[in-house]
This record gives C-alpha cells, sequence and structure tokens, in this order.
C-alpha cells in the first residue's frame, strides 16, 4: 500500500507567458514521475518490466491551484489504482505537503517495441505493481 | 452546430525516443487549437471574449493511434459540448479524414486577471459558443 | 544564389514568463527551417541526401530583436555559407520583410547512422548545397 | 576564481527521435545554470541583482559528444568570462568528470523591464561576478 515519491525539479521555462508553470507541462511532470517508477524502480526491485516500452492510452488531469516556479522540486506521489491482463491505471497527486496542485490518472498498456504490438502483464510485473496498490482519488 | 476546424502544424521534435509525437505534445495542438478558436476567432467574431485569461481546470484524453512527423499539418476539430454559467467544455479530435488519433477535452474556466479570480461567461460570449455547440463524443 | 524560405509557424508556449518567444525556442524555429531545406526540398529536387542523418556540432546565434506570439508564422531564410569535405555551415535570419529577430549560423556534420560516424558529403549533396551558397553574414 | 557549479536534471522527453538529447534542449540546461546562478545564488549572496530582468544577446555553442537521457544529472560548470559596463558574458562546460558534452557562451544584457530598456551593471553585481570570473574557453 506503498505510494512511490518522485521529487520533480521544476524548469524556469516550464511557465508560460502567464506566469505559471502551463498545464501542458504537468503532464511532463507526470510522465517523469511515471518513468522514475516504472523503468528505474521496477527494474531496481527485481523486475525486467515496462523498460520494453508501453503506450499511454489516456489521461485524466484536474488543476486545483496554480503553481509558480522556485528552486525547490514538486513532490508527485504515483501509485496503482488498477492493474487488468494487458493495462495498468496510475494515478498522481502533485503536491507540497498537504497542497495539491493536480491529480490525475494515466491508463498504461504495454507494449512490445519489437513485435509492434500490446502485449500482456507479466506476473513478476504483476507482483511489483501489486505494491503501491491504492485506492482511486476521484478526479 | 459548426466544429471548428484548426490546422495544426508539427515539428520534428515533437517526436520522442520511440519516435512517434509524444502523448504530452498532444495537448500543446488541443491548446493551439483552444487558442485559435477563443482568443483568434471570438474576438474576430464581434467578441472581447476571452483574451482577458482562462484557465484550464481538467483534461480528459484518449490516444487511439501514434502518429510520426510529417510536414503536412494535422486536422484538429473542436466543439463546445457543455456551457455553465462560469465554464465550458471544449472536445476536439485530433485526425486527418477518417483517421483520428486523440480524442480530448477540456473545462475551460474564464479568468479575470486583473482581479485574479473566475468570472461568469458573459451574454456575449455564450452567443458565440453556441453556434460551436455539439453534443459529447464518448472518451 | 537562392535562399531557402520557411515559413515558421508560432506556438503561444513559445513565450516565457517575459511574455515573449524564448531565445531557446528561436533554436527550435531553425531546427525547423534546416529540416525543411535539408530533409524536405533536398530529397524533393532529386537528392536522398540528408535523410540518413545529420549532427548538430556548433550554434552561433545573435538576439537582435524580441519577438511576440501572432497568429501570422515568422519567414526563416536560410542559405549556405560554407561547405567542405565532412560539413557544412547553413546560416539564417529570422525576421518580417526588413525586420530582422535573429541571425544564426550551424554547423552541420552529415552522419552515417547505421554505421555510427561522421560521413564525407556526396557529390549529389554539393551540387544541391551549391544551388543555395551565400556569402557569411556576420553574426 | 570559482565556477559555479549547477547539477542539472535530464528529463526523458529531453531526447528527440534519434535517441539523444536534442541539441536544442542543452540550451535549456544553459538557461537553468544560468538563472540558478544570477537569480539564486547572486541574491542569495547578498545582492539584488538580476532578479530585475537580463536579456540573452548572444550565444555559442559547440557538441563535442551525444548524451543520452539518464537518471543522474549532469554538471553544468558556470563561470563570468567578460564584465563591461552594460554586459556579461558567461561560459559554460556541460560535463560528468572530465567528459565534456557541450562548451558555450552567452552574452547577457542586464535590463530594466520596468524602463523596458538595457541597464548597466551596478557596483554590487560587479563585486559578484568578479568571483566567478575565469578565463574564456576556446570554442
Amino acid at each position: 500500500m506503498a505510494r512511490h515519491i518522485f521529487l520533480c525539479p521544476l524548469r524556469w521555462a516550464d511557465m508560460d507567458a502567464f506566469g505559471h508553470v502551463n498545464n501542458v507541462v504537468f503532464l511532463r511532470y507526470l510522465e517523469e514521475a511515471r518513468i522514475d517508477f516504472m523503468f528505474r524502480l521496477a527494474p531496481g526491485e527485481g523486475s525486467v518490466s515496462f523498460t520494453g516500452g508501453s503506450v499511454v492510452a489516456r489521461h485524466e488531469i484536474d488543476y486545483l491551484r496554480p503553481l509558480v516556479h522556485r528552486h525547490e522540486p514538486v513532490t508527485v506521489e504515483t501509485w496503482v489504482a488498477d492493474i487488468s491482463a494487458a493495462s495498468l491505471t496510475v494515478h498522481y497527486e502533485v503536491k507540497d505537503g498537504e497542497t495539491v496542485y493536480v491529480r490525475a490518472s494515466t491508463v498504461v498498456v504495454p507494449y512490445n517495441l519489437a513485435a509492434g504490438r500490446p502485449r500482456r502483464i507479466t506476473a513478476e510485473e504483476k507482483l511489483f505493481l501489486q505494491r503501491y496498490l491504492d485506492g482511486a482519488v476521484t478526479v
């Protein structure tokens, strides 16, 4: 029931002409958190897992508060809300302590890049993912 | 019952290391279409409208097919699926003819930048938006 | 002695928090112009040319005037200032009519991606490039 | 005679379709290092300095080795090579230990955003900059 914690560095250029982190850039933060979770952590904990490729099938994202550039990273909490045969749903909160800027979810489809098509989640991957299984957050 | 048509140019750097347009970049295409619709077209058709500011409250986006860089633009169709007192929902399809790459929707909140808070949709804006009102597409 | 003309579309998000097109983004405009010149035009005029890969070895770029987002594209003029055995130097002006925003140059090295190393410019490529040969502009 | 050290985090999306960090993105890394140096460090060491605004007048950048995404940051060393009345030249190396990926320099012009024009370097700023004064590196 753990959540994966990723400290996401901001870049000054993440802000747009309105002086806030642009809404599209938050998806980039989620990508960084997801890659840290699925590409770095998963293999590091004993899984060959998702490095062979995966595809984003869907995002939902709610913007709760504006964020301005600062030198300290923002926290992205990531967890798994659903695991099916050939896809998983990841949820996130982008936050500072209790202050939540963004809540979001992504449907990820493991992909066999060599074969050029989706593939099933392996038993090993499922074991890894189940350790980060937690309830959905209404977004 | 019209849809707004925006021909969105791609950039070579929109592709990521997998050789496809990155999923996050499609949100950039939607931003371009929305700005063309709300910042350029709306005022041009007799509305002072949304140039005073607007905020994205939520995105939903489904990825149906991968897209590779080419020199021709991709078509983004935009229409209005819902108008309430202080927000509107925009729907989009990113496509070539019958081939749909992405379906998405965005909840936009008109914003008074000077006052620093959301504001209601004006009667003039509502008239403009109603001309692009169409049913929701299941995403 | 021709110059290659590329009409480069801007994106709203090209602006940074100061409300101008960010200095880094101009390099993206140059990339688009270069790709249009070397990937699209060159093959289209009878050369298999540079599609096999090329690498940027050096940029110089001078910023003369700030640029603000607008719906009309900006003009990027591109020409060839130097051709050696295994590299070429491209020059550019980003402009509206007589108003120049940026002058820049790039040293490009043709690259054999399969072999993983630089390669010489072919006779066919040289013929193509010579048609766009023009003097250097002091940048 | 110190150099400013900035550990610059990479993002997965910094890579382009060739699987390397895109040449334009290195300018983003330089921007991050420069902002850390001029916006964060300078004020933090007792200078109001450059937070009032500054403009990039020129970049030179040489690409020595390709860089692939990894989870560890890359080191950007920054120092001051020249200080004149109304501009300064910053030099950089992007590196891992002895391995240098990029050498570059930027001419920065302090800017009075309120007045909308360049301004002279203050005595206080000059004192700060002189502590990071070092020779030019041939780029």
